[in-house]
């Protein structure tokens, strides 16, 4: 029995002081600033735990006092639902599968939560299911829970999936956003932008067609060899939404070092370059969900270097840059005429709903 | 890069043989017969596993040999996002919190993942967060991983809340749908149907107002205490979406046993009972958010009743049937003037959008 009317009857009260009115807008999930903004501001003071905080991919819990695990969520709005190279199942799959990964854990499990939009067609959705059963075959992961609702026409865009992940650790290395140091290199292990520009080329609003597929690929059998080859990685992390650039500058804030790139060894597919010159678009931005960034000492990274060559995802690894003492928290690039420039996180919105 | 467009650029190829252009409706949504059809039909072929097929409120599994964890998910659509009672956070909490309960677990860690409407007052999700954050304490539950995806205005309608949760076992008994055996009592902890009321007088459509308070709550400390009574309950399961009819229907079915109620000991609150006869609702299949039903050994009811009386979620708990060994996989009730009558699953949709 209620008394009174709530006060959410009467207009929503506020517990924490923002400017009236103020809304969310696409650019609160850009992954960028923004996203970051409204974590540190609105999520983080009420859901306080060290997990939580330490920001990284995926949280990392101890049960019964000996058993490490990598906890990861992530939903999916991709638009549109297929793309050059995937759709929105292999995405909900491998984004949680890599995000497990990038903390050095083993994923095993997964969940799937799906909203789907009223008037959806039915092979669409078992077309998509099939496509999740190919991906966490091919991660050999299992879906142990799931969820269906159902939204009314036009408050949904078809269907969005949230995929949470479960990791064991399999090795007992630190690997953290917090755990780069000075005289580390910066591994890349492919090509940037190629996700991004897929999806967006799938808008078919560019007037023309291009040869762009997504990277899409689960990541944790890459990461798991070179976990084999190398105790001296310190940061594995998934340059998604933001990009090459918001990642590393996560990174860079997260261990209090500076990120010295030099421009010219990043790979960009020539279509990528293409596609953003002319749209004014700079891949360091845009978002991949095939490819890793790792952090690692000097001495072993020939090693490493070595081994990723010889999968199939980490064929094209590059060394991209190292890890400067000062200025700290910075990412700075050496670009091709041979000068210093500051790289920023993202800023605003690039692409909405590419993830 | 892509040889030719892919197949669904051309129209999605077709994996699993359905009616052409058969749609999602909102009736598969349920959580009744059309939701266990698309489950049945789509999900599980696919995603097939024995931990998935147990069709359970939560996944268990085994980690390391040793350690069992139950691992649940659920996407939270509810609409409106406030209403007498509580909010979607609130929801999202309980609602997950619960499905690990259910199991016999004691949940630990919820992940949550947000998709917001552009447009969403930041004071509107400050108010939800600080929601979220109260029904975690209360259930003692860390939030220990999180999400956030902005959509376009038109693709969303407010916010759609995931959680997905994380509990140990500290008790070792099989508690499962598929536990409940002849000679069972049927205890259920309160009143049904004040939720999906809350809901339906938040929206505004009725023309007048009632007094009724949704009953979402977290259920865990009330599992808890009635795990250390007894080890003798067979069943655990929170009725919501489709409500007592569909839940005990699925035990029914997956413990291949008859359950018969007594219709005059279901509670249910007077002004529930009042909107629900003018409506033409039966309360039987109308959502619950606090409640629960447990199947126990008939000489440990009374024992288990006692210990719940004492809780503040179980204070009205009451015996409202027993197991039978037939008809199989069916549920009866005893009406106040003595007949029998089949009580089925929900079929189509009574309230979409309720949790």
């Amino acid at each position: 029995m209620i008394e009174d009317k709530t006060p959410e009857m009467q207009g929503p009260v506020c517990p924490v002081p923002v400017a009236h009115n103020e809304q969310i807008v696409i650019g609160h999930g850009s992954g960028g600033k923004m996203t970051s903004n409204l974590i540190n501001k609105s999520f983080l003071p009420q859901f306080d735990n060290p997990v939580l905080n330490e920001g990284n991919d995926a949280g990392v819990i101890t049960l019964d006092s000996r058993l490490r695990l990598a906890i990861s969520t992530d939903s999916h709005v991709v638009s549109p639902l297929f793309f050059p190279g995937g759709d929105i199942g292999k995405l909900a799959v491998c984004g949680t599968v890599n995000d497990v990964a990038m903390m050095g854990a083993t994923p095993l499990y997964l969940t799937a939560g799906f909203i789907i939009e009223e008037g959806l067609n039915l092979s669409v959705l078992n077309q998509i299911i099939v496509s999740m059963k190919d991906a966490a075959q091919e991660a050999n992961v299992e879906i142990i829970a799931g969820d269906t609702k159902v939204v009314q026409r036009g408050y949904g865009d078809g269907l969005y999936i949230n995929t949470s992940g479960i990791g064991v650790f399999k090795h007992n290395f630190d690997i953290s956003g917090s755990s780069a140091k000075p005289g580390d290199l910066v591994i890349l292990s492919g090509s940037i932008g190629d996700h991004g520009m897929a999806v967006l080329t799938a808008r078919n609003e560019l007037g023309f067609e291009v040869d762009i597929k997504s990277d899409i690929a689960p990541l944790n059998h890459l990461v798991s060899s070179m976990l084999d080859t190398s105790e001296k990685i310190h940061v594995l992390r998934d340059p998604t939404r933001g990009g090459v650039a918001s990642t590393l500058n996560e990174i860079a804030s997260q261990s209090h070092i500076c990120i010295e790139l030099d421009e010219t060894s990043i790979p960009v597919h020539p279509h990528v370059n293409a596609i953003c010159e002319m749209l004014g678009f700079d891949p360091l931005y845009v978002a991949n969900e095939g490819k890793l960034i790792a952090i690692v000492a000097r001495d072993d990274a020939d090693k490493i270097l070595g081994k990723m060559h010889k999968t199939q995802y980490g064929k094209e690894a590059v060394i991209v840059g190292e890890v400067k003492e000062s200025p700290q928290d910075r990412v700075l690039m050496r670009t091709s005429i041979g000068s210093l420039r500051v790289v920023e996180t993202l800023s605003g919105e690039l692409l909405p709903r590419i993830c």
